[in-house]
């Protein structure tokens, strides 16, 4: 037997999560090689010949001869090769194409921010706390005022949008950064965590623990 | 003569005049709506239905029925239809989006939280501006590295990707981020800045002015 022709370099992470569950949903055969943040394996000379940010989650398929890196772009090739999680063209293409790139550009980088001043920063910034509470609690108003009027983030199916806020809302829970006041997005969140191969993504490599 | 399909609603800022660009590159017929963020125009109600998160820019596409907001999705819906500035297949392709997620995810928020905390913050917090100068820098020296090694990010062919971090570059030029030390980033922004359909891109609605 022949080893798959995906490897995916991941940590437990936010955004190692959103393609371990995208890997589990697609069933597509993958090799997980767990690249230990903690342990400073991102800053390894053969990691950064693949990511040269030093960041998981990185893919290689083999067969293509294709290296990726940035969790949304990893995304779409995954729907693309699998055609699987991303309707094919039209409005609900560009819909879930949409609210990927929101996850990615709006929301995603704010959460992260907001964990540095929130729990790694010790210089107790009130400042740069109050203001990433502040607008991350504005995405969150904004996907709630989506999920409100459709099941899913793309609109009637469930897609890689959907996929990859999940990887950053599951770490807010974790973290127990509270977001039930958000009735349609904690609802949503319930309903994705329920899926069997969100449940197999999200212990991989290993469960997310609190800080 | 009937108004073009294609309706951008943008003002002039960096997520603004990568779509600007676009479109003068790809030579595509629009309506340009000034939303002057200045004026609140974006907090207005007829603006939010069409982007609930309040940002410009947002495209419509009349003839197609589709309503785009987040510049990342808009490039790739306006590379589609027009069919230029994205290898159409393969490992070219792969690297083109890879590079506009990195703009997107990795680098144009960390610069809009960089120009928040040097800019417009009055409280002088020390460890955010350290914060976001360093990560700025650090992405950055990503890019250098990248166009060391070929004359656009993607590779050889100038694409989406290069528009979308020229729009953010050319405000850290406008606002003094001073990255000349950064020699092939700034070749490359040289390289850019030449285009004719570039020049005109950054004068839509108006020239962006310094802070
Ligand atoms: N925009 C990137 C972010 C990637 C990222 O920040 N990954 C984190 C783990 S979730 C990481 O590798 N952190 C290591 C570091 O920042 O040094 C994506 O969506 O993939
Ligand atoms: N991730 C979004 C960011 C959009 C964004 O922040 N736009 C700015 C202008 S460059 C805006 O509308 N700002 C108004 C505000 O923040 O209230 C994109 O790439 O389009």
């Amino acid at each position: 037997m022949h080893s798959p022709d995906l490897v995916l370099y991941t940590d437990s992470s936010p955004n190692g999560f959103k393609i371990t569950i995208a890997l589990e949903e697609m069933g597509l055969a993958y090799t997980l090689r767990h690249v230990q943040i903690d342990h400073d394996e991102h800053r390894h000379p053969d990691f950064l010949a693949l990511n040269p940010h030093g960041r998981i989650p990185v893919l290689v398929d083999r067969g293509a001869g294709i290296t990726l890196f940035e969790s949304a772009a990893i995304l779409l090739y995954l729907a693309q090769k699998s055609g699987q999680l991303l309707p094919p063209a039209g409005p609900a293409h560009w819909a879930a194409i949409t609210w990927l790139m929101f996850h990615s550009s709006s929301v995603g980088p704010l959460l992260g921010q907001r964990v540095h001043f929130e729990l790694f920063d010790d210089s107790a910034n009130a400042t740069a706390i109050q203001r990433y509470r502040q607008l991350t609690e504005a995405a969150f108003a904004t996907l709630d005022q989506q999920l409100a009027a459709n099941p899913w983030l793309a609109g009637q199916a469930y897609s890689i949008a959907d996929i990859a806020t999940f990887g950053w809302m599951h770490i807010a829970r974790v973290i127990a950064f509270d977001f039930s006041q958000y009735r349609h997005l904690s609802a949503w969140y319930e309903r994705v965590n329920l899926r069997p191969a969100v449940q197999r993504g999200i212990r991989l490599p290993a469960p997310a623990t609190g800080p």
